[in-house]
Parts: structure tokens; C-alpha cells; sequence
């Protein structure tokens, strides 16, 4: 039998893929010759997670890949009705994003806690200017998304002695249903939004849900911009309902020059970094390579993405 | 009898004082009448811990207070010779201050290790630019000072999963003595200044020390300047052989407008105030009271400084 077909959508050179040699015939696309390659392959590995171009190319009837992975947390640059359809599976890199995420978000809640921000523009001025600032301990904050990622952020605010809520698509030990999240919202200090894009998560964080907030909330964003409706976090911040922001995702990326969001005072931006790092793309290499050893064995796969939900279900 | 007298430094309106109405004679001083009012007083709360004025007041012979108690951990503002040799018994605000600083640490040490401060300056150029930052679980801290700031700050690290190795003046169970200090500082990627200023400690971190460190290594001065050969510290992180620096506390404070501290790459400059919270002042007015009440009634202090190390020994 001859090897499989890897066909591998990527944008940059690959690590780590060089153990897969003899074991798979392993060929490159780029968005523009997925569609004729996606037909003739057994596996597509999605190395470049920025690119919607699966959606576009995925072949409506007839061959096509038996097996997706993705280098991604997020699935929902894949996942069109055709694919979802079908009985494809969709692997995705459940396991190592998980522990960046959660220390960016307890580095961004203590930045704002200790007024950082504003000592590094003191700084520049070169003044000295003595403030009080706020301890994280004995706060509260409520986690939006119960998949591997918000519950890795929970783990980590706890640590630091943060109070924290973790609301998922129900309720169940541990975790708050939809139906607990306004007032979860309106006691928190520190607000994460760490849930994939699904229907019931794309713009839930809109001007009422903002309201809901405490003028001294601050928001993460680690989840996908979609979540939230960008004018009305604009409009919070200004307007002072809520106190401040750090999104690391955003609607439209790489945010646009002119969005509003770069100069909002009390708003952080950072490039959808903060899963990134360093040796990370080793990590994603490893792990795609164990996935098709499970795979090529005929054993079953782990992190198979539930094309439905649009996340791995999980506990 | 009547009521002890309760000499006040002062130079801001205390919190909590209130509550010793009639229980004693307060009395307030400002620098310049310290000298002509500590011979009647029985007791000196030193509210103004920025002050240096008792180490030149201090009467040498002659009627004194019994009980002086500083708002503030370290003493070494106020501990003369002539104190240190008396049978007056010093106390400080141990307790107050421990929580806080260490979450201080944890949010540079985050800060750092996400490479925070240059995502607000690429953010001021509207710049999207992914970079990978560091993991900080996994990493190594070596925290000089086993006091209670000390240990503060080797929890709330550990809690972020950083190996943290402790050094105080001796060693003894989950201590390193100053014999592995070296050792230790090869091999760190984050050392923290957590000692109060004794012999021991003044100037430590010089030339030698820092060219121990690793050049991914970052400082984090928490405990006070004196520690610091300041000289040392701008020669070792302009010429890379430490990546950076967080310093709370300066030999000089306010720290002059021309050091070149504050615009050295990879310094972060804040005004003293990792330990100052909100509530910081009533939290060390309720303690002072909670402090007269155990000396009014003849039962034994807490927070007994050590006069001649210079701290409250503990475990």
C-alpha cells in the first residue's frame, strides 16, 4: 500500500514534520492551489490557522481528506456546513495553547490591578508619583468559556487567591449555566471571554451585557473577536461603564490602523499573541506527528473537534 | 494615672486613630519639633515613614519613648545606634504589606516574561506585530530575603508554577544560605530583592552578582535600594548582561529626574509603592491600635524588631 497523502496548508516552513518521511508523501499547498490539491489527499494538516481558505476550497461531493487537523484552538476558520456535513474528522491543538493563555490572562488582570500601564507613561515623563493601587486577591472574576482554556485561565486566577466563576454552554459541577452569567457579570471585577465562536457566543458581549458591568470591571479577550460587539466595547470604555480592556483578538485581524480601539485609554491591544510561546510551533509539529501515528495505526484520535458544537467537547 | 502620651509622626491625616480617644494623649510632631517632644512622649508611631528625622532626633540619654512602632516593614529609617542600644522596644507593620508586593512581583515577572511593556509601545504606533513570549511555569526565581515579604513572594511564584528557591541569612528548612546565593543566581531567570538593608545585604547586588546572572535574566528590586551597587545595575543592563529590571525602590528616593534609570531599555521604574493598596493606610491604623491595645494593658507586642539585625525574625 502506497503512503498515505499529507497535503499541508501552510504559509511558513513546518517543524518537526520531518519525522513523518517514508511514512506519508507529503505535499504543500498555498490558498490558491488548495481546491485542485484537496481532492488527491488522505490528510490535511491546516499549519496556517490564519487562513479562511479551507471554507473556500473544500470540495462539495466526491474525495476528499479523511482527516483535518488544524495547528488551532479555534476550529471556525474550517469549518464550512460541507465539512461539518461530512464525515471527515477534525482534529485541532487542544493541550498547548492552554497554559500561555492563562498566565497572559493573570499577567494582563495584575498589569491593570497594579496600574502598570501608567507607571510605564509616568516613566517616560520621568515622574515620580506615588498612587495606591489594587490587590487581586479576595477579587472576583467570571470566565466565559469552560473548554480547556477557560478553565486553564480559572486555575491560575484562583491562584492568585481571584475568586472566579466559569460559565459554559450548560451548567454542571463546577461550572455556571447561561443563565447565571448576568449576575456573575454584574459582581465581577475581572471579566474573561475565553469561549469559541459558536451561535449561541458570537456577540454576546454587546452593549447590554456591558452595562451589566461594574464601572471598575476590566475585559480579557483570549477567545475570538467575534464574541464581542466591537462599537459597544468602544462605547463602555469611553463612556466609563466599564474601567478598561485587554484584547488579544479582534473581529477583523490585523486590526485596522484606524480602529478606535489602538488610543482608547484603559485599552490594551496585543496581536493575537498570547497563546505564542517561544517553541510553540515545535510543540504544535510534535503533537500533529503523534496524532498521525494514532492515526496511520488505525487507532482512535484524540482532540476530535464535535463539527457541531465547533469545540471538543470536554468535562 | 493619667493617660500615656502618644507622639505622632506625622506629615498626612492618620485613619483609626480615632478609636484611642481618651485612652491616650496624642500628640503630633512634624520634623522640625521631633527632638524638643520625644523626651514626653511614652510612645512614638512613626506615620511618616519617609521620614529619616528620629535617627537625628533620637535623645541619647535621658527620658525616651518605651515603644516606638514605624507603619512601614523595614526600620531602617528610624534604627540609630543610640535606639539600637537602648531598652526601647521597636515594632513595624508586618503583615500589611507581604500580600501585595508579592502580587507586585507576579505581575512583572508576567509583565516580562509577555513582553507587556513593548506591547503598549507598538500599540502607541498602531503597529500589529506578533511576537512569541515566554512561559513563565517551568522558569526559575531566586528570591533573596526568607523574611515574610520573602516568602510572600516564593508562594505567589510557585502558584505560577515558577521553581522558587528562597535565600536568607542562614540556611535552614526550605532556606538557602547565602554560601548557595551564586549558584542559585546562574541559574535564575528571575532574582528578586525581597532583604532588608543590614550589612549583609547593603550593596549585594553588585558588579560580581550581576555578571553571575544569566543574560535572559530579569531583577526585581522590592526591597530597598541600598541593595543595589545602582552603578553596577545600569552598566549590567546596558551592556546586556541581564535582560531587564523592575526597581520599586532607589538608594535616593524620589529617584532624581537625571538617573538613567528611567530611560534604560528593559528598566521598569515604579515610586515605592509595590506594597501600597487601596486601604493600605486604614489596614496599618488598625494595626497600630490593635499594637497599643496589647502594649496599654501589659501583655507582649507583636512585630518586635530584632534591633540589631534590623527585622522581625521569624520562621
Amino acid at each position: 500500500m502506497p503512503p498515505p497523502t499529507l497535503l499541508v496548508l501552510d504559509a511558513e516552513p513546518l517543524p518537526r514534520l520531518g519525522r513523518l518521511t517514508g511514512r506519508a508523501r507529503i505535499e504543500h499547498a498555498d490558498e490558491s492551489s488548495l481546491a485542485a490539491r484537496l481532492p488527491h489527499a488522505d490528510v490535511l494538516l491546516v499549519w496556517d490557522f490564519t487562513s479562511h481558505a479551507v471554507r473556500r476550497a473544500w470540495p462539495g461531493e466526491g474525495p476528499r481528506p479523511r482527516w483535518v487537523h488544524t495547528a488551532s484552538a479555534g476550529v471556525d476558520h474550517l469549518l464550512c456546513p460541507e465539512l461539518a456535513a461530512s464525515d471527515t474528522v477534525v482534529t485541532n491543538a487542544r493541550g498547548v495553547f492552554e497554559g500561555p493563555i492563562a498566565e497572559y490572562v493573570a499577567g494582563l488582570v495584575l498589569a491593570f490591578a497594579k496600574d502598570l500601564p501608567r507607571t510605564l507613561a509616568l516613566q517616560r515623563e520621568r515622574t515620580w508619583l506615588h498612587r495606591e493601587t489594587r490587590r487581586v486577591a479576595g477579587t472576583r472574576a467570571c470566565v466565559v468559556g469552560s473548554g480547556p482554556i477557560g478553565r486553564a485561565v480559572a486555575g491560575t486566577l484562583r491562584a492568585l487567591g481571584i475568586t472566579t466563576a466559569l460559565v459554559g454552554r450548560t451548567a454542571r459541577p463546577g461550572t455556571h449555566g447561561p443563565e447565571d452569567l448576568d449576575r456573575l457579570l454584574s459582581r465581577a471585577d475581572w471579566v474573561v471571554a475565553a469561549a469559541p465562536p459558536t451561535e449561541a457566543t458570537r456577540g454576546m458581549f454587546d452593549a447590554r451585557r456591558f452595562g451589566v458591568m461594574q464601572p471598575s470591571a476590566h475585559f480579557v479577550n483570549v477567545g475570538r473577536g467575534e464574541l464581542v460587539v466591537e462599537e459597544a466595547l468602544v462605547r463602555a470604555v469611553r463612556e466609563r461603564w466599564i474601567a478598561g480592556a485587554a484584547l488579544d483578538v479582534f473581529a477583523a485581524e490585523p486590526l485596522a490602523p484606524d480602529s478606535p480601539l489602538w488610543e482608547l485609554p484603559g485599552v490594551v491591544v496585543s496581536p493575537h499573541m498570547s497563546g505564542d510561546t517561544v517553541g510553540w510551533r515545535d510543540e504544535l509539529g510534535s503533537q500533529f506527528v503523534e496524532l498521525f501515528e494514532l492515526w496511520a495505526s488505525g487507532r482512535p484520535l484524540v482532540n476530535v473537534v464535535d463539527k457541531r458544537r465547533g469545540y471538543v467537547p470536554g468535562h
